[in-house]
């Protein structure tokens, strides 16, 4: 098998991160409620569960990885976006690959700071969900139907994530 | 003004909370995705966005409340549940209230295990988000819609929450 081709992880930004989804944090306007003791950050993804689909939310319970992380597959989920919102302050590492044309790209990763989640736009090739320590929980907002609304791929040789 | 009226806050469990809302967990069935890496608890809350709603995903950043914990004031969502989803593993306090028919009977109150999102079904009596460790760091899942989507009732008298 070839070696490893290497990309580091860069920080996660809602302007990098723009071409494949939002990021989930506290950061720009908000609407005071609770008389004064809770901001709102308001409406923060773009959900999309396609005709004959709605909202679900399930727990995803996932094994920590380290880095150097390496991987050859990633997935997409063709009728419906996918959000992953950690449940405990650790930072997590998050893949995504632009689309070619019914095949991804070079992959690029990111590593929340802690204090985001992500939301997937529907279609959007990613890495499976990889928490860098114990326990990996996440609540996941993602589509509930009746299709398999699965695609994987798998690149010819192998990925190495590295930290920045 | 009266002495508080005292209420215990026990271990939120899924059968206690069940009057309520869903307790997101991991517990009980799952499929196993990922190449085995990864449990999928799968669709664990009763989403309901009513007419006119859809669903949508805010970062709400509540200040640490503490123990003994006074309040008046609870609220309801008559239109969308709400989902609330801790991005750190600290433990928060949930207040509910069954409902005596547009008017709440004695509040209940719950303390998650540091591992436990919850969802109050739609309609369902409860109080501010009541994070006990700072950050109070959310992300919520409830109606995106037009409607005011809010009732809110203050009790005559507090009422004083303390560890069970």
């Amino acid at each position: 098998m070839a070696a490893p081709r290497q990309i580091n992880a860069a920080p996660l930004t809602a302007p990098a991160f723009a071409p494949f989804g939002d990021v989930l944090e506290v950061a720009g306007d908000f609407r005071v409620i609770n008389e004064g003791l809770c901001h709102r950050h308001h409406d923060l993804a773009r959900l999309d569960f396609g005709p004959g689909g709605r909202a679900g939310i399930s727990v995803f319970d996932a094994q920590a990885r380290a880095l150097p992380y390496d991987f050859t597959l990633v997935e997409r989920h063709p009728d419906g976006s996918q959000a992953f919102v950690p449940m405990t302050a650790a930072p997590f590492l998050i893949i995504v690959a632009p689309d070619l044309g019914q095949r991804p790209g070079n992959p690029v990763a990111f590593l929340s700071n802690g204090a985001q989640a992500i939301n997937f736009h529907r279609g959007t090739w990613h890495g499976v969900l990889t928490p860098l320590s114990e326990p990996g929980l996440f609540a996941v907002i993602d589509r509930i139907g009746p299709t398999p609304n699965l695609e994987e791929f798998r690149y010819d040789a192998p990925w190495r994530v590295v930290a920045a």
